[in-house]
């Protein structure tokens, strides 16, 4: 069945680069591959290139079908095609997966050069610019100087604002969506639950639990379930779940009593039978170290000074993970570099997965900022 | 060296029940001890008891010390003294560690009479309803036919507001703080994330650790870790930890890295050092399951008709766990019944935990408060 509004079958790509890259450490990837997905077609200027910055546990495949028998299509195919409001009748899309993951860009799971087995523990902490810079190795490949928009939510806003810091001219806006400058000390600890419940699981090794044949599944499947309730609010958890019990009455023990326990076993199972847990690590790091400010004395204004980027933030009310507060220190920055900056607090009751959802309001604010964005870049 | 407002030296106690107690899931404990502190004197009326029910992590040692050399008092010595809110002068005051607790009451890891080893995975499940019998049982060992006041904070309020159901008529006053009617989803998913923390441990083996030579410590840590993240404020810990960092720079790794990673895995490590898994598990539970409007066709005013208590309630600004509108939703039933009720929101930076704390206005509001209860019961 052909639906109009999908971007269809597709088919990610792989580039390698040869390049040694130096990552902000100073540990050094020889080589290193990502894979990739485009919808839409590059214009002749080159100039209507959107790049889709991915969050923890996101990958390159934005949108569209594998096959027509998939059962889901890629994480924002509700945003991303034809006639939607990251237009692929209008921009040429890119996804990709961040150096470090586990979806086919080299990552720990991957084989290490010279060695016939994983990288495992040797695999070098990434931060979000040593990303940034891989990004624009890729850009280079594909011929995009300037991206018409880097386009990213919570980890991937914290991407598209580090692109307009390190590459301060290489796009012409930045939509930075339930994102924040860096974390707070309430977010650190979250994610240091969530990674010492990775750590501590005896199937860990040490990071090397491939050559055991084995993985910490009940450590991933602990963060994943920690992780979604930060993902959620309160009240959205209270609306869909409440204290509806399982079965009739209480059991009184400690299998699944409540529906809610019985949602969150099964996210966490799912996720751990196909995600990385040392992939889910460096993810949660790369949060914790993000700090664009840090080498520009702790001012973001000063960090994000050389750019001529213009800005979209968005927020949503019940996001206790990156509240609107923190969105605003992004927007109060801009304004105080007197930077062009358009800032919407979205009313949901998703919490912090509000950006993946299918808001009216908020599909039609991103509809309107980026048709503006197609007209500067395909004049008519 | 002697402290005026200190109970000094105490000792605990310890009251043996051979009646067998009928639990509301219908498991039969057939004898159980419970021990217990007082500090100050019965008066001949036997009208100035005053009950403190502990939290998740609490127990009968409120106030003072064993020994001098004692690093620390009981958890509530703050409130608990003469001429302290909780006035040992003029009140009779008992603590007692609940049933399934890990401090000396009868519990999983107590020996099961007729075996020679720890009740372990055959201890059953409790609820808050069961502790308040057992704590009836004891006031009626130590001859106590109503309370003047039945104080908690937290787990211990909703003791305390359980008292007002199942023995109306049994306490002058209740003194419900930071607390709630009962769990939200978002709580209830947060008891289960630690919960399987513990359950998922290898070292539990089903709750029988015991006869294994072994904890689950590993799980029972990181249930800590996130408890305390619970317990404190976002704005707190920002004020206490922000992103300091424990060496100069990043290291880029995932040991600590932040000051807030090493207080809160030094938090997990000593709770884990000293504290009963299963206990653990016990009291999550008992938070889940309470709900005393449950057989009230959801009517919390109908649960609290009987009851011709007055009561306090009180809530705390930052409070997240159990947030004011928690509180707000106990004070609506009391006021739909036409009870008797006074609230405060206290303002503090102190999330959850602020019932614990020294904060001048909270200390002032339970003075003025439990000073009247004082004049009713103690006839200058």
């Amino acid at each position: 069945m052909h639906d109009p509004t999908s971007v269809g079958l597709v088919r990610a790509q792989r580039a390698e680069f040869d390049q040694p890259l130096t990552l902000q450490s100073g540990a050094v990837l020889p080589s290193y591959e990502l894979v990739y997905e485009t919808y839409g077609t590059l214009n002749a200027e080159r100039s209507n290139a959107v790049l889709i910055c991915h969050a923890l546990s996101g990958n390159h495949h934005v949108a569209g079908r594998y096959s027509p028998e998939d059962k889901y299509p890629g994480w924002w195919d509700n945003m991303v095609g034809p006639g939607k409001p990251i237009d692929t009748n209008r921009f040429f899309v890119v996804g990709v997966n961040n150096l470090g993951g586990c979806h086919g860009s080299t990552g720990p799971s991957s084989l290490e050069p010279g060695r016939n087995e994983a990288w495992g523990s040797r695999f070098p902490v990434v931060v979000v610019n040593d990303w940034v810079h891989a990004q624009a190795q890729l850009a280079d490949r594909l011929g995009i100087d300037c991206w018409a928009a880097v386009i990213g939510g919570s980890l991937g806003g914290m991407q598209a604002l580090r692109w307009s810091v390190t590459f301060p001219e290489r796009l012409r806006h930045c939509l930075v969506i339930a994102s924040a400058p860096k974390l707070s000390a309430q977010n650190i600890a979250f994610n240091d639950v969530a990674r010492n419940a990775i750590l501590t699981d005896p199937d860990f090794h040490g990071g090397d639990y491939y050559r055991h044949g084995v993985t910490p599944k009940r450590g991933l499947r602990l963060a994943r379930m920690l992780g979604h309730i930060t993902y959620l609010s309160d009240a959205g958890l209270g609306g869909k779940f409440g204290r509806q019990l399982k079965n009739d009455g209480y059991r009184f023990g400690y299998d699944v009593e409540f529906e809610i326990e019985s949602y969150l076993r099964y996210q966490g199972d799912r996720f751990a039978d196909v995600f990385d847990a040392n992939t889910y690590l460096l993810m949660t790091r790369a949060l914790d170290y993000f700090d664009p400010a840090r080498h520009f004395d702790g001012s973001l204004a000063q960090a994000l000074s050389a750019t001529s980027a213009r800005f979209l933030v968005v927020s949503f009310t019940t996001d206790w993970r990156f509240s609107p507060e923190r969105s605003k220190e992004i927007v109060k920055a801009l304004l105080d570099g007197r930077k062009s900056v358009c800032y919407a607090e979205i009313d949901s009751q998703h919490g912090h997965d509000a950006f993946l959802m299918t808001d009216p309001a908020y599909m039609r604010l991103m509809h309107a900022y980026l048709n503006r964005v197609a007209d500067e870049v395909n004049p008519r």
